[in-house]
């Protein structure tokens, strides 16, 4: 993905503003309940490339429909693999003018994540319902950012938490929710890699990712410790654990953290950078469910303390995901991955930060139910 | 288990301590190797009961020949039950006079945590081959009194750390060793269970524990995360959770701690009395291994990234410990599970209980390779 440095954007989010008189606005809620929605993929990283735009060719509520790429050469590749027509395919000068586009009924926002502010608001501005990729953003200011946009637009808008309309991952949540096994006591979330790649991507560049494993892995851990227990933590502890500083110039490699439950429940969190593992574990009263792989793109595999073999056909999680944004835009069903949930989740990452700036002091949360689905 | 205050054991201590002028030092080592060892367990609670004394049955290189017991209803149904002799039943105040009994090669202390140094030493100067049930003492202190006491004895000393003869483990410590799946990375360690009985059991008496959670469920994590990765840790941080103290009125309910390890990889601790959990995880460059459960009393069960699924025969793990131990004493095999495996990992507890004290704050560690098997 081209670097595009801040400066840049704030140039062209000035220009975008301008352009916006006679946007249009939340288009998409007059169109007929039957039709697809029209999807533009913002940045044409590998996430978009192998992800988003195959899914998109298999959704039953939405469809690719345009993208903006502020590579010149993937225009043309894009358009004849996808047949799109060029007044729906974006550069980032250009964006803004998609307000324009009445093909266009959601915008998501797949760049770094220190991008994802600027562009969720300029697409609510436009008029687009929005879906910004996970991690929300790279701070909560942003988040709050972003979800005072939208209200202000009259647009929808949903963080790209797939795992919400995953079958593995919406089953662990019907037994946490029906207390299949009992009372929640413990939760393990474990989701970390081991990047040893190109030291300079964007992931590991602080001014882009806004944080190394905790962003970008770490919030896999902290959604599924949530959904894990049916709750919001109370407080939480923090450690950082760095080995190759030299590859890990400024993110962080490794870090645990404790999460405490209203219940009682403890959550153990690790994340890194620095180790491969992709892991679920609650445990109950009477018995614990696993989910291992939990976080990857899948399938998942599941089972539980009776012996259990979870067992759902594989889908592909972001056409899930971009199906459910599509129905509830449509037909009114619930926002399983909201904008406060992305917020909710900012603020603990804060949080997980502070307490490691502190040396591991326990920093209180007040979340309350925020984001719980 | 009838509770013995710490100054009756001192007044039996010294009592004891009259009697032994003319103690046998070490008797056992003179053994023919086809010999069984007469092996006498000190404390008859469910573990000696239920476990110890049933696997003897089946042992090869040792025998149950005696009992200790303050309970003078247990020692006919013990004597009958097991076929034991008169002269090879003791109660607390004649058992140093086992010094006398060359039918009893090796003293099993099973009593209470806070007993476990009186009665290792008191077997130590009586002659006797010396198993500590875990944890090995309440203090790094009383550890190196127990190992200072056997050594002087010139009789070996081995903690009841019975996964160390346990197939399962041992092909964990296998993989680790061989580096079966790479560079270990991290290490995840929970070990748990819910406590909902008396709440005036010994294990939640500080007095006779010397700790909660940590002593009792914390030590197999601890264990599991040095076997797991085949090092010692050289830093902890801790964190403590309660729910209930009114149930838990003097010790710790549930603990997290992490560790580093000199590669970089990192262990991740969860241990309580408010959860069940039994698990262990290791995960490698090119692979993991799980044992779920892990610290139980088996069969234990395992399986690898790689779909592998681990399969061993049961046999009880205490005879195998037992077996394990009488064969060092008898054919100078490896000491599996020595007195400074059980010094380390005190060492390990005091720094976590420190950790705790101070906010989190990170200790460092500095075991070399000390009890490294």
């Amino acid at each position: 993905m081209k670097k595009i440095s801040r400066r840049t954007f704030n140039t062209t989010l000035t220009l975008g503003l301008g352009m916006m008189v006679n946007a249009p606005k939340a288009c998409a809620v007059q169109k007929r309940a039957d039709k697809k929605l029209g999807i533009a993929l913002v940045g044409l990283g590998s996430y978009s490339t192998y992800q988003l735009a195959p899914a998109l060719q298999e959704t039953t509520h939405c469809r690719l429909a345009g993208i903006v790429t502020g590579t010149p050469e993937k225009e043309q590749k894009w358009a004849e693999k996808y047949n799109l027509p060029k007044e729906s395919i974006y550069n980032y000068d250009n964006f803004d003018t998609i307000a324009k586009n009445d093909d266009i009924d959601i915008v998501y926002v797949v760049l770094p994540n220190s991008m994802h502010a600027d562009f969720c608001i300029r697409a609510a501005k436009a008029g687009k319902h929005v879906i910004c990729e996970k991690p929300m953003a790279v701070s909560v200011a942003e988040c709050d950012a972003i979800i005072a946009a939208c209200k202000k637009a009259g647009v929808k808008l949903s963080v790209g938490y797939r795992l919400h309309s995953e079958p593995y991952t919406k089953e662990l949540m019907r037994i946490v929710k029906e207390k299949t096994y009992g009372e929640v006591r413990y939760v393990a979330a474990d989701a970390a890699y081991n990047s040893r790649g190109n030291p300079n991507q964007w992931r590991l560049d602080k001014a882009l990712s806004g944080g190394g494993a905790l962003m970008n892995m770490g919030v896999y851990s902290i959604q599924s410790a949530i959904y894990g227990t049916g709750m919001n933590p109370t407080s939480v502890t923090a450690q950082e654990f760095s080995t190759r500083p030299e590859y890990f110039k400024d993110t962080d490699e490794t870090i645990t953290a404790q999460f405490e439950f209203p219940n009682g429940a403890v959550g153990n969190i690790f994340t890194s950078h620095n180790a491969n593992i992709n892991r679920h574990f609650s445990t109950f009263d009477k018995g614990w469910v696993e989910l291992n792989p939990a976080n990857n793109y899948g399938p998942l595999s599941g089972r539980t303390s009776d012996g259990k073999v979870l067992e759902f056909p594989h889908q592909s999680q972001q056409g899930l995901q971009m199906d459910d944004f599509s129905k509830h835009i449509m037909q009114g069903t619930p926002n399983v991955a909201p904008g406060e949930m992305g917020k909710r989740d900012m603020i603990i990452v804060e949080a997980i930060y502070q307490s490691i700036k502190e040396d591991g002091k326990k920093i209180p949360l007040d979340l309350g139910m925020m984001g719980i689905v």
